[in-house]
């Protein structure tokens, strides 16, 4: 087997409050990477322009040697256009941003979900490769998921297929962000860690006085109430114990509705409790169909933090490759 | 244009309690059809020599002008070699079934499980002609589903995606047929259906004297419930309104992970309460992302009880056709 050498894609994650740009090989390495934060009051021009000043300069990268750009945005997105239909992160309606940033860098451009990006890059070179059945579910402050089946990246009828976070799974229960209520990103996501903290804290103040010496006065977040719950106290315990149950009521649907082979979690929520990921796990050994439950892999993320820099890049090659055989 | 006479295959739609056969022509008409009690207690090697019978004697066919043999089986299918891997109705268990039929017909037999059947029936031939992304709902005895994502039915690692009427909508909720609790089935299932009226008598005999007396000492059913509350009885009515909030609390859960441009209800629960799909809708249009509500679709069933049988011909043809092509 001759060995060619691995090909160069850039790949962005832009979300509302910070770009990540990075130059990634078709082997799904990191070559450089760049931050910087999102001017979304500057319009969608001036994201356009920083970016293209971000690719140019802050990778080092020989712009002549990379193939394609894939960018991954928060927000409903026309894959084959490029255009970002609806991004409240980002203020954007109806912006034809792919071809914007094709033009300012005369490089090709191809957009993409930031969910379903990073689903990409974990299916390609992280903890899905090789699966043609597989969800990822990340919890962080959202919760947002991807699922690749039967060997496909679902898209669905507008391109937003995957907005798992907001299956029911309390029928007429907590309020969402959305207009739904009883979301799994109301009971999971860490704004409603948060809040269901506050809640407990407020029903029984001696039992929350764990979580609120811990605050000293300033919020309680998802964060700090998985510290407590590290730390022993019983109250930040239960709370975290509840979410991962919640989490595995919401996991068992999904495995019944779709029937992966392996499914991945991460996101920061994720990251700072590991141990949801095991109560999940223990609630679907106990709920799910045995044949649906029988040679299942529940996994961490392995690209984390890199997973939409690095599906972007991929996409954007492979997309680049396939338009190419088009022709 | 000129118009090829429609190809001819036979359906038969495999239950625990009848089989149902019919010739189906390639535009989706059912020719003739023929029912029968399934004789499970006789094994498969009884059910494979009663369809064999069937077929040749029952639907008045000449079997040279059939191309194709297609089975709906309840239970879990490996299509690409009809094994029937488990089929609770029919004890069957890693059973041949395709290879068998085959062999006593000496017609090509394609065997799919039933309820991914019918939808692609709808698909081809009824309420989902021309999509790419539906659903399929149908809610009778148990709950079951079908998917088309992208322009492809769905069928997961195992062959067992689908399984729609198992997902989480009341995290630990009421005890399902299943390991799991609170699933959609669980609620609006006619069993559950039946349940909660029993539950909800009890609770408050009063209310539940118009159940009680137009049950005349017989089991309270999910019929005679859809059929008291059309009589305008209190209890009853809240029951039915109930189920139709949990089937629109599942539904919102199902557009926000499918983005589907439409869904279509089926079954004998819908069949005996078409008002349940105006709740389930007005559920949708309150609670959905408006972004997946807009232009959604929701209808009835077009081929109802013969779903699966026009379903497992259309299948059947297209399978043996691109087999054929693949040679």
């Amino acid at each position: 087997m001759t060995r060619t050498p691995p090909r160069l894609a850039i790949g962005v994650d832009l979300g509302g409050t910070k770009i990540h740009a990075a130059v990634v090989d078709s082997e799904g390495t990191v070559v450089s990477s760049h931050r910087l934060g999102t001017d979304v009051e500057g319009g969608p021009s001036r994201v356009v322009e920083d970016i293209a000043h971000a690719v140019r300069t802050g990778l080092g990268a020989n712009l002549s040697e990379i193939e394609a750009v894939g960018v991954g945005v928060a927000g409903q997105i026309e894959a084959e256009s490029g255009v970002v239909r609806s991004s409240p992160n980002l203020k954007w309606t109806d912006f034809p941003f792919g071809e914007r940033l094709q033009q300012a860098l005369g490089i090709p451009v191809v957009v993409e979900n930031d969910v379903r990006a990073a689903t990409w890059g974990e299916w390609r070179h992280g903890a899905g490769r090789g699966m043609d059945d597989f969800l990822v579910l990340y919890v962080g402050t959202g919760v947002g998921g991807g699922i690749v089946s039967d060997g496909r990246l679902l898209t669905g009828d507008r391109g937003m297929a995957g907005e798992v976070g907001h299956m029911t799974v309390v029928a007429g229960g907590r309020e969402c962000t959305c207009p739904n209520r009883g979301c799994l990103e109301a009971y999971v996501g860490g704004w409603a860690i948060a809040e269901r903290a506050v809640g407990a804290v407020l029903a029984n103040h001696e039992a929350g006085r764990g979580l609120l010496d811990r605050a000293r006065g300033e919020e309680l977040t998802a964060r700090l109430v998985s510290e407590t719950a590290a730390a022993g106290d019983d109250l930040a315990v239960q709370l975290m114990d509840e979410t991962g149950r919640y989490l595995g009521a919401g996991l068992v649907g999904l495995l019944h509705i779709f029937n992966p082979a392996r499914v991945v979690f991460g996101g920061g929520v994720i990251e700072g409790s590991p141990g949801l990921v095991d109560t999940a796990d223990s609630v679907v050994r106990a709920s799910a169909i045995p044949a649906y439950a029988d040679g299942l892999e529940i996994r961490r993320s392995e690209l984390e933090g890199n997973a939409a820099v690095i599906g972007s890049a991929s996409l954007a090659l492979n997309r680049v490759v396939s338009r190419q055989n088009q022709l």
